[in-house]
């Protein structure tokens, strides 16, 4: 692989997705992925500025926080940009009052939020609540309105947990903008936007910041096509088609968080 | 409405929708549609042929023949051109063995094939079985073969019970071809080849052939693009808004069944 210095020139800021980059999920929480807690430390003393940029719509950003920092990471909930809050921004400044198809463990980011009389559906990462029953009662609020709005927690085709590939809310959004016959709202990787807030918030350009993430498309294609540089690694939902992408080529592939790292710290000019 | 008569000049055929036509499903089997009893037993006085197409695939032909007769309709299981016989004859024909994602009340149509080893997934509108958990088994098949294959029956988006919308198999096709980077292979309406099924077993051309439905897409448009006449009946899923959609026109608008076969036995030539 030529000129990592070259590649890596000019570098301030790293985002850092976490699921599958920092550790899987799975029963009990989840396993960091060998190296990466030593990874995510080296980096931050290292000069470069880190922020965390997720699409996780399960967890609360407080709850992501406590479970990353039993498994070591260092990390507090200001680092973190993640949907949700960042939904709830929308909603307020919109007047818009939503009909919630969310998982359960990411329901109380919500709180404060009038869910009267609902005239928009907000759908993340549901899981188990992506029951038929479910899907029909947000298609229901989607159809009476005049104007249906749909607001997405992400588009994340899939995610890997430890019993096994799982399909993420990507899947369902595709599924009632098509029975509806429109487009969603995305709020979340790869959406512009959301990769625009996540650079406000780590203080850099994006010409000047390096996403490291999993997923081709959301992380690597999304954060290329605002300027920033991308690496996949070979963790979490990485497959090896990845790296001949018909759409997306990565900046880099590195086989984990630790090498990436590595990488930075010895090429970027710093 | 200007030259019915001209609209209906040289009709052999007709192909009729099911479900929002003939009656609305619902608790206990489903209501027929006032005067469509009566319009079916018309029709079939009338010397044109009469054949029932439908994409049901909650219900095996021979008890969706058995509902329509409990609610007086005159019709026989050979009469119905539907989804699941017609995926049979593929599966059969390409050696293919499936992974069924569909409802209890079809499955028996699919006794006789083999579904060990599954080397593709047949979807159809497996209402309460869309499960998160179904989901993932019908994803998983999916992305462990090299050149995933994804059988829809129908793509239908929504459909109208008694107790309100519902989601149909399209929409969860959607989902999965999403999530997995493919095009599902369509056994059903709107598919050309399954247009051709019906007027084959008709015994017409599609030039001499007029389809009342009550999907704009799947009934009116399909039937167009396969160079058949096509009505839409304000009954079913019929919207206001059809009237006036982007993509399809249908050759006229009537109120109900009755109201149509009223038209066919007033101005077609026979």
């Amino acid at each position: 692989m030529a000129a990592w210095a070259e590649k890596l020139a000019g570098l301030r800021g790293v985002l850092l997705d976490i699921s599958g980059v920092l550790y899987d999920g799975g029963e009990g929480g989840g396993t960091a992925i060998p190296g990466s807690v030593d990874a995510v430390a080296r980096l931050k003393r290292s000069g470069l500025r880190v922020r965390f940029c997720t699409n996780e719509s399960q967890k609360t950003r407080g709850a992501q926080v406590q479970l990353m920092r039993q498994l070591g990471f260092d990390v507090s909930e200001e680092e973190v940009t993640a949907p949700a809050p960042a939904a709830c921004q929308l909603l307020r400044e919109q007047g818009l009052r939503p009909h919630l198809l969310v998982h359960e463990g990411i329901r109380s980011e919500f709180d404060g939020i009038d869910t009267s009389s609902p005239n928009c559906v907000v759908l993340g990462d549901a899981a188990e609540a992506f029951s038929f029953h479910n899907m029909n009662m947000a298609f229901r609020v989607l159809m009476e309105l005049p104007k249906p709005k749909l607001i997405a927690l992400g588009t994340g085709r899939y995610y890997k947990e430890t019993s096994g590939l799982m399909l993420d809310v990507g899947a369902y959004v595709k599924a009632l903008e098509y029975a509806c016959g429109i487009q969603a709202h995305v709020v979340g990787k790869p959406s512009p936007e959301f990769f625009k807030l996540a650079l406000r918030e780590l203080g850099v350009e994006a010409h000047q910041a390096i996403m490291i993430g999993d997923d081709i498309v959301g992380d690597v294609g999304g954060a290329q096509r605002c300027g920033m540089r991308a690496l996949q690694v070979r963790t979490g939902k990485f497959r090896p088609s990845d790296e001949q992408h018909p759409e997306v080529t990565a900046d880099g592939h590195v086989d984990n968080l630790a090498e990436a790292v590595d990488l930075l710290l010895k090429h970027a000019t710093l």
